[in-house]
């Protein structure tokens, strides 16, 4: 079997640790997600690695073939609900299928290798994203440690109940003194690379993004008796906005912004909406465009709101800034991909990853991999074996330029 | 106590039988109605009539002073959740006042005054609208008697421990020959009246409605990573249609469209909206007016749809034609208007009422109340001592004049 199609296999192995029969849903600290992590340990023990488990559970193997410097690597193998099976898990899947060809062919590098598989990314039981990351990372929010999930069990005793250590989380921090950087694969999530037509992408910065809401309150009524001119209907108000939103977002080059949800009340056919609570979602690799797209909606939503004589309540915050990928390691992610023959894609990540949180302590640099229609999150993810093949194949010339 | 303070207090007392503590909730064949019918029965004795329960349970008045001709007079005694006070029962009430007031000074009728109190017309717990006036009419839809309540209770075993008979419902049918005509008083449940200044108004007509729903179907995504080129937002599509609803609306005199529910799939702040439903409702006194209306919007969302590649449903039936009232008994609501000293300003229903049904077997005339703000399905409702007052001025006029 070639290796990527082992990665294909071991794919849909990880996706039979499941909380529900039928579909893949892998939250943080389930025994689903400790049967994932014991298999992935198996995998990287078999490819050479010594395997740990780390305080709040991420899976840490470690390959120590010479020299006094540490390349990170890494990717989460939790998921969303009803997820498809490569988002988070290819990127580990891939580097142990490096690993292991490496060693194949006999060959080692002068660095070590620390290959994490974050215990969340998704934050999907607790509403913690990069749960994984941001403790190796030493950023992890101890008020945090105030969530409960869905059943009413605390953070602290998830992570006891899965062999971490809640009171032992700053002690997990990857001292970067020693770091070369961190590499992460991962799936797009998007349809560009499959729009440029080649497999692989070098991811330039992740876009820095802010979310909110926005409340649009007018004046409920009875859809029958009220005059249209008498009224101040909260949902043509939204509507206004959601329409402004698309338009501004055209505008400027790279920018996305979506409004995902949409809440009418009280919400009846035959009632006039009182007030709409919009969510709003603006990503930019640059700051300041995204600043100013964000100044461009909220003058936008105030003059909607007074011409129509409806409140407006703007509750978006800051947001998290961008962050550049490492220019000199991603020219070697370039080189590494103009080697397999394909033609260097650059294109900034609009999704988080673990990388943020990996960039407070190390240059950091990403490698996408096509996935058909750009879907993710959704079980009709899909990523074809040629494209793992040249994934592979780039990501292995990457650890040999790095040495 | 003047007639209309007693409506007043009675409206209060009525409020208290409800299902919820501290709310007014008041559905169908429930122990609330049953409670509030047996007093509505009571002051219909005090006032005279001979009260019974049809095989629905609707409560029946009848006053027979003379005459082999019977004029018909009613609304309804159940209410919608969380309900106002007077949105139904109004109508009764003020009925009963009237007769009181006749019997007070010593004057008869020279016919005989049916009272119907119908025991659900806002359909709450069946989703049968006008199931007490529809039975009168003889219009009850048997394919109705598959209906169940939220806990399961079929409608014919709610009849029957109603006291009602559900096999004999076709039995309860008001045979039109001697009938004069149906009168009801209801609050106007919208501001004009509030904004013409008067505290009357004769009903020219019950508007036909037309509800539904819209869908567009565009393809879900990743807020972050799908270009906005590359989008098909179904939110997107369906702000367009929501702003054409208010633009084609206003277009037209005396139409009033709304979308009142949006619901977006799947909902997420960030995910793309890939498939979104709406409520529509349009309504306007002439039925061609309403069809020209329907016909546009649905031209507009399909320009919508078709530009953006996004998927279109359109669930939208035949709808409720529009119900003239009965010019002949409408002349005699505005005379007695004008007697009362007020401006008579005519104006038609939006909303549906009792009316409708009635209007199937024999003339119906209506007149509405001001209410605060045109509020109504809210516990907010409010009417004025001396609208009330007016309102039962105007309706013992009306009462001589039909003799």
């Amino acid at each position: 079997m070639t290796y990527a199609a082992a990665v294909l296999r071991r794919s849909d192995e990880l996706a039979t640790f499941s909380e529900e029969e039928g579909r893949l849903t892998r939250r943080y600290a389930t025994p689903a997600l400790r049967q994932a992590g014991e298999q992935v340990g198996q995998w990287m023990e078999e490819a050479g690695m010594a395997v740990r488990r780390d305080q709040i559970g991420n899976v840490i193997g470690r390959l120590d073939d010479g020299g006094s410097r540490t390349l990170l690597i890494g990717s989460h193998l939790d998921t969303v609900r009803d997820a498809g099976r490569y988002d988070g898990m290819l990127g580990v899947l891939v580097a142990i299928a490096c690993l292991e060809r490496l060693r194949d062919h006999g060959r080692s590098l002068p660095y070590a290798v620390e290959l994490l598989g974050f215990a969340d990314e998704e934050g999907v039981r607790f509403g913690t994203g990069y749960l994984g990351s941001s403790v190796v990372a030493g950023r992890f929010d101890t008020a945090d440690m105030d969530r409960r999930d869905s059943d009413g069990v605390t953070l602290p005793d998830a992570v006891r109940a899965f062999g971490g250590d809640p009171d032992g989380l700053a002690g997990a921090r990857r001292e970067p003194a020693d770091l070369i950087g961190y590499y992460e694969v991962h799936i797009e999530q998007g349809p560009v690379l499959e729009a440029e037509g080649v497999p692989l992408g070098v991811v330039t910065a992740i876009a820095g993004q802010t979310g909110g809401r926005v409340v649009f309150t007018g004046e409920a009524g009875h859809a029958g008796t009220v005059p249209m001119a008498l009224r101040r209907d909260a949902m043509c108000a939204a509507a206004e906005f959601v329409s402004a939103v698309e338009r501004v977002a055209r505008d400027r080059d790279g920018v996305v912004a979506t409004v995902g949800t949409v809440e009418v009340e009280p919400g009846a056919r035959n009632v006039i909406p009182g007030r709409v609570v919009l969510s709003l979602d603006v990503r930019h690799a640059s700051d300041s465009v995204r600043e100013s797209v964000l100044t461009r909606l909220r003058d936008r939503a105030g003059a909607i709101a007074d011409a129509r004589g409806v409140g407006l309540t703007w509750q978006v915050g800051k947001g998290t800034r961008s962050v550049d990928t490492s220019p000199a390691l991603t020219e070697l992610v370039a080189e590494a991909v103009a080697a397999t023959g394909h033609r260097v894609v650059r294109l900034p990540s609009g999704a988080g990853h673990d990388a943020v949180m990996l960039s407070t302590i190390a240059p950091i640099a990403m490698l996408f991999v096509r996935c058909a229609g750009g879907v993710s999150h959704n079980p009709a993810e899909s990523v074809t074996v040629d494209d793992i093949a040249a994934a592979i194949d780039a990501t292995t010339r990457f650890l040999e330029l790095v040495g």
